[in-house]
C-alpha cells in the first residue's frame, strides 16, 4: 500500500471514530434531557431513539469496516508510524473491538436483558429488604460474568479484567497491597475517632432555603473556575455529570430543604467532574480519547475538588461569611471552626452515599472483597448476605437490620459493574497523592484557597491531568506528577493529619 | 413474490421508516436544546452532530433499499393490498423521495451552500437596509429554483410546484381565488375601521413583572387542556413548538417586561400547535405521517387558539378577573371591555410579524403576489423593492422609510422557502371555516369558553382534526369537517362581525 493510500486509510479512519463520537453526543444529550425535565409521556419512544442510535454505535464499532482498519493500523510497521495521539487511538479501539467481539452477539444480547430485568427486580428487591427476590438474578449475572472473563480471557486473578475496564491496569495484587496499607491505618484512627467527643452538629439540622442554596451553588462554581459558557447547572434527583463535548459539560444537583451540606457538596464534587471534562485538549475533540482516563481518576477529580478543597479550613475561611449572609439570621451564632468540624465529622454507618471521607474507603473495601471472592470461587452468591453483614462488622462496627440498608444497597450488582467500587477509593487515594506533589510545587496552595483564588489550582490539574483526556493511562499520569505509582501513604498522611486536628486526637 | 415475502418486505419498511423518525426525534432534541439553552461554546461540535444525523436521514430517504420498497409496494396490485395508513404511508415516501432523487446531489449541495451564505448575507443587509448587497443571492436562488422546478416538475403554474411542499394540493387558481375574495371585503373593512376612533390602548404600556406572566400563561395553557406531562414550556428569542413524538411536544415562550400580550397570546400560539401534535392517534407514532397534515392546517390550529378563541370577549369575560388579580394594582381600573377592544385594535403596518388579525392576510397577500410574479417571469428580483412599496401602498396605505423593513424583513426568501407564506393566510381561513362548523355542532360553544371549559373545543379537533396527522390531505379534512372546499367567506364574516363590534361601526 502506497503512503498516500495509507493516508486516505488514516482519514477515513478517524472520520469513522468521529461519527461514532458524534452518535455518543447525540445519545449522552438524550440521556441528560431524560434525567433532568423530559415530559414523561415522550420516553418510550425516546428510549427507542437511544436504543437505535446505541445499536448503531455498538455496529460500527465491531463492523467489518473497523476490523479493516485495525488489521492494517495494528500491524507493527505501521503503528510504528503514527503519531503517539493517533497511535493511543487505534489502540484503544483494538481493546475495546476485541472486548466486543470475543462475546457472542446472542449471549450478549441475553445479558443485556437479564440486567435490563435485574435492575428492575433489584428495585423492588431493595424496597421490600427481600434478598431471595433477587438471589437468582445476581446468580445468573456473577455466571454470566464468569463466562464472560474466560472469553475474555485474564491474567492473573479473573477479577483483574474486570477492574481493567474501569481502572485500565489495576490489578488484584495492587489492590490488595494498596487498600490493605490503607486499612491498617484506618481502621485504628476510626477508633481513636469513635472515642473522642463529637462535634456540635445540631445547627444544620434546619430548614434552609432552596433558591439560596442554588445561589450560593453557582457562586462556588464560578469560583472554580467551572466555565458556564461550557455547561449548566440543572436539578435531577440521582445527581451526575455528564460530557457531551469540553465545550457541553453539564451538572446537575438534588436540593434538600432540611441539608445544607448535601447539594452544595454534591455540586463541588459533579463541577469537579466537569472541570476535568472541560479542560480536555481541544486537539482530542472527535477522538476517542476525549474523556478522563479512567474512573478512579475520573474520581479523585470530583474528591479532590469535593474534599480537599471544599472540606478544607481554608476554604471555609474564606466563604464562610458568604455562606451565613446568604442564610442570614440562620447561623450567625456559628463561628467557622464549630462549622468546619460540622460538616467534617465522622460516624461509622451502614449506607455507603452518605459515608464521610474516612469510613467511605471502608465500605468500598468491603464490596471489593466480596466481588474478589465471587470471582475467585471462595465466595458463593448465597453467602454474600452473610459475608456482607461480617465485614460490616469487622471494619466499621456495624451491622445491617435488613438487606436493604446491606447487600442490596447499592444498584451496580443488578447491572453486572463488578470491578466499579474500587475507583472511588482510588480516587481518594489519587486526589491525595495528587494533592502532596501540588501542595509541593505550589507553596501558596493554602494561601489561594483562603484568598478564594482557585484559578491557579485548576490550571495546575489541567497542566498536569486534564489536558490528556485519554491519552495517558492513569498509571502513566501518576507516575508523570507524582514521580511514583499509586502509593496510599498520602491518603493516610492526609487523613491523620486532617482527622487529629478536627477531633483534637 | 409469495404473500409471506411480502409481508416481511412491509415489515422491513415500515422498520425503516421507524428508524428514519427516531434519527429525526434525536435532530429534534438537538435543536430544542440549542434554542433553549445549550452553552454556546458546545455549539460548534453540536452543529457536526446534527449534520451528521442529517446526513444519514437523507441518505436513507434516497437510499437503493428505500427505492426498492417503493418499486414493489408503488406496483398497482401491491398498493391495492395495503390497508389505508400503509398506502399513505407509500404514497407520502415516494413523493419525499421522487423529488429528492430529481435534483442532482451536487447541484442540491451548492443549493445548501447557497442558501447557508444567503441567510447569512441577509441578516447583514436587513440590519443596514442594503438591499444591494442582498440582490445577487436572492437572483441566485431564484434561478437555481426556477431549475428545480423544471427538474421536479409541475402542473399549470410553475408556483404551484413550491406551494405543493408546504400546501399539498394548493394551486395558484384557488389561491387566486380565495385571496381575491378576501381582499376584495378585507381593503374596504379596513379602511372603516381606520375612519372609526381606535380603542383606548395605553394602560397595556407599562410594565408586567416577568414571572406573573409566565405563570398566567402557564394557567392558560392548562386550561386549554396542553399537557404537562407531555411537552414543556422554556424561554427563547425566537418561539416555536417542536414535537419530538406525541408524548413530547414542547413549546417556547418570550417574556417582555413592557408587553403583557406578547409572550401571553405567543404562548397560546404554540400551544395550538402543540394541542394538535400531542393528539396525534397513537397508531401514527413511527410513521412518517405522524406530523401535522400540512403548515397550513398547522397554522389554523395556532391560530384558532391565538385568535378565536384567545382575542375573543368569552375568553376575557371568563379570564380577565385572574389577569387582573395576578397584576394587581396595575389594570384595576380597566374594564374587560376596554381590554378586550385594546388586545383587538386594527392598525396598518409595515412589519408582518407584528400585523393584527386583519392586516396580517394582506401582508401574506402581498408576498404571494410577489412570488407567483418572480416565477411566472413577470418580476424580476431587482424590481422587487420597487413592486413591494407599491403594494404596501395599495393594500395597506403605507410605505416602508427604507428597505431593512421592507423588502428584506423576512428571513424566508433568504433560505429559499418560497410557497410558504400563503400557509399563514390559509390558517386564518381554515381556522374560520372550521370555527362555523364547530360552532353549529356545539351550540354552547360561547357558553364553554366563558365558563373556562375549553376541553370540549379540544376534544371536537382531537375528534375532527388532530388524530389524523398527516394520513389525510388538508382538502380531505376541510371537506370531511366542513362539507365543502376552502372557502373565503368564512373569514371574512368572521372579521366583519368581530370588527364592525369592537369598532362599533
Amino acid at each position: 500500500m502506497s503512503g498516500q493510500d495509507a493516508a486516505a486509510k488514516l482519514q477515513a479512519f478517524k472520520a469513522y471514530i468521529r461519527k461514532m463520537k458524534q452518535y455518543e453526543e447525540a445519545i449522552a444529550l438524550i440521556y441528560w434531557d431524560m434525567r433532568t425535565g423530559a415530559p414523561k409521556k415522550g420516553i418510550e419512544t425516546r428510549s427507542e431513539v437511544v436504543g437505535e442510535l446505541s445499536t448503531e454505535v455498538f455496529r460500527m464499532s465491531t463492523s467489518e469496516e473497523m476490523g479493516g482498519y485495525l488489521d492494517f493500523f495494528m500491524q507493527e510497521e505501521e503503528l510504528a508510524k503514527l503519531d503517539d495521539i493517533t497511535r493511543k487511538m487505534v489502540l484503544e479501539c483494538k481493546k475495546e473491538y476485541d472486548r466486543s467481539k470475543k462475546i457472542p452477539a446472542e449471549k450478549y444480547q441475553a445479558y443485556v436483558v437479564l440486567t435490563s430485568q435485574a435492575e428492575s427486580a433489584w428495585e423492588d428487591a431493595k424496597h421490600q429488604s427481600d434478598w431471595a427476590s433477587f438471589q437468582p438474578y445476581l446468580e445468573k449475572i456473577v455466571a454470566t460474568t464468569q463466562e464472560f472473563i474466560e472469553l475474555w480471557g485474564y491474567e492473573g486473578h479473573k477479577y483483574n479484567t474486570l477492574l481493567d475496564m474501569y481502572e485500565p491496569g489495576m490489578t488484584v495484587e495492587k489492590l490488595d497491597e494498596v487498600f490493605g496499607a490503607l486499612r491498617e491505618k484506618a481502621v485504628p484512627l476510626l477508633q481513636r475517632i469513635q472515642a473522642a467527643p463529637q462535634p456540635k452538629r445540631e445547627f444544620l439540622d434546619q430548614q434552609f432555603d432552596i433558591a439560596k442554596q442554588k445561589q450560593f451553588s453557582l457562586s462556588i462554581l464560578k469560583q472554580m473556575q467551572y466555565d458556564f459558557e461550557a455547561g449548566r447547572l440543572d436539578e435531577t434527583v440521582h445527581p451526575f455529570a455528564t460530557a457531551l463535548n469540553p465545550g457541553d459539560v453539564r451538572i446537575t444537583t438534588r436540593y434538600l430543604p432540611n441539608d445544607i451540606t448535601s447539594a452544595l457538596f454534591g455540586t463541588i464534587h459533579e463541577g469537579g467532574h466537569a472541570l476535568y471534562e472541560q479542560n480536555i485538549s481541544k486537539d482530542l475533540v472527535g477522538t476517542n480519547l476525549c474523556t478522563g482516563t479512567s474512573m478512579g481518576i475520573h474520581e479523585s477529580q470530583s474528591r479532590f475538588w469535593e474534599n480537599v478543597i471544599g472540606r478544607s479550613k481554608a476554604f471555609w475561611e474564606r466563604y464562610y461569611g458568604e455562606l451565613q449572609s446568604t442564610f442570614s439570621g440562620q447561623i450567625d451564632d456559628i463561628d467557622v471552626d464549630t462549622f468546619y468540624k460540622a460538616i467534617n465529622h465522622i460516624e461509622p454507618s451502614l449506607i455507603r452515599i452518605e459515608a464521610d471521607e474516612l469510613t467511605y474507603n471502608l465500605h468500598i473495601m468491603i464490596r471489593y472483597e466480596l466481588e474478589k471472592g465471587l470471582f475467585a470461587g471462595t465466595l458463593s452468591v448465597a453467602d454474600l448476605p452473610q459475608a456482607w453483614n461480617a465485614k460490616y462488622e469487622e471494619y466499621l462496627g456495624v451491622t445491617p437490620g435488613n438487606a436493604g440498608e446491606g447487600v442490596l444497597q447499592d444498584v451496580h450488582w443488578s447491572g453486572g459493574a463488578f470491578g466499579y467500587f474500587p475507583s472511588y477509593a482510588l480516587g481518594n487515594m489519587y486526589a491525595a497523592q495528587f494533592t502532596h506533589t501540588l501542595r509541593k510545587e505550589m507553596p501558596d496552595f493554602e494561601a489561594y484557597i483562603a484568598q478564594g483564588n482557585l484559578a491557579p489550582i485548576k490550571d495546575w490539574l489541567t497542566d498536569k491531568i486534564y489536558q490528556y483526556g485519554k491519552s495517558q493511562t492513569p498509571n502513566e499520569i501518576v507516575q508523570r506528577v507524582t514521580g511514583e505509582e499509586l502509593n496510599p501513604d498520602y491518603l493516610v498522611a492526609y487523613l491523620e493529619e486532617k482527622y487529629k486536628a478536627v477531633y483534637g486526637i
